[in-house]
């Protein structure tokens, strides 16, 4: 008897299990640049090339520490550090400038270690994800055939929607395509930005240390923070 | 009379400010890359290549935080990072193909915002300067060619001394090179294997925020703790 009842009280105990973990099961709202893709050293230097190209020369160091930020952001932040207004004109001519200079550094870029296991892991265990990234399609495409993403996968895209990260419009709308709430998913970047956008998305925000953050000084630096085996 | 004295005194004040000021008068020992020259992500991205050459996936953003030490500790350091050991062969080997990615991109390479003003002023000035470079003669040439070095600044690079950063070797020998105490030296350098180098020369090590300190979060990211104007 004694035996039974400890059956029947593992049964319940395991449907309980069971049930509260299925009702847990988050999605995950991935970032693409610097979180899924080792690009943020060639969006580094291809804004540096643009710049001098507008005849702006400012410090690698410099530009780094805005990365992650959405165009409009990012450009506006750099010209502060140069102390200098620019027209709407020109910063879409600095925009254009860097999508070609990292354009002609698209061979040199590859997934993070762990990213493509990860991606391959959620699928075959069934979680749902999506991409939201602040990048816009054209420099996002290459990014996404490194990754092998299966065409099902949700990707945002600056492009689609009316304000970029740190706004949490991005997040909002991958959460929409997949068809779950947004309080049920997990927001993984590897920016300032990112993180942001995640708390006023009132998703939870993960952040990595594969980019933006460990030069921000805003997470630590231990080996046990960083979530993605292998990053 | 009242005036007179005055007169006096100022002159004597003034005589003995010029003799304490002359014996303070510091002799700079500059670090190369990142301190100088803002070529530490194509130092970064070259080692990417390398190491994708000998069949070492490893995130960029991990390589960044060991570069500054010496070749043959970077190269230990890294492979730790993957849990691997190599023969000193293949360290030779990572390091060539390391040299040779690096060579491909030094025509994207700029001193950094504020370098060359610096040096001609000292130069102006009298005050005497030397570089101290962990790097090899090979990849330095083109950043001293960057620099428009004067032939007559010592320059002491790894080929010169037998134990790199943060060994105080390199600087002790730039020291002796401008015939001026170590004592009597400020080492500027971006990373903290030249602030180690210069702690244990006893010179006073003077850290800027260009490169690899800020990687580390061993530094605030006050731009006041900035030195350099423009960097």
């Amino acid at each position: 008897m004694g035996e039974t009842k400890t059956q029947a009280t593992s049964k319940k105990e395991s449907s309980l299990v069971r049930d509260a973990s299925a009702a847990l099961t988050p999605s995950f709202l991935f970032d693409l640049d610097g979180t899924l893709v080792d690009c943020v050293y060639q969006h580094v230097l291809a804004w540096r090339e643009a710049l001098e190209q507008a005849g702006i020369q400012l410090a690698v160091w410099r530009i780094h520490r805005r990365i992650g930020m959405s165009g409009g952001l990012f450009v506006n932040a750099l010209l502060r550090e140069t102390k200098r207004d620019i027209s709407a004109e020109e910063g879409d001519q600095l925009r254009r400038l860097h999508a070609e200079a990292y354009a002609r550094k698209t061979k040199e870029i590859r997934p993070l270690p762990g990213a493509l296991d990860l991606l391959r892991y959620l699928s075959e265990m069934g979680v749902p994800y999506a991409i939201a990234t602040s990048g816009r399609m054209e420099s996002a495409g290459p990014m996404l055939e490194l990754l092998r993403l299966d065409p099902r996968v949700p990707v945002v895209t600056r492009d689609q929607v009316q304000f970029a990260k740190p706004n949490p419009d991005l997040f909002l709308a991958a959460a929409e395509r997949l068809n779950v709430s947004i309080s049920d998913c997990v927001v993984v970047g590897d920016s300032v930005w990112d993180l942001l956008a995640a708390r006023r998305a009132r998703a939870l925000g993960v952040g990595l240390l594969s980019g933006e953050l460990v030069q921000r000084g805003r997470v630590s630096q231990r080996p046990e923070s960083n979530l993605l085996s292998g990053h």
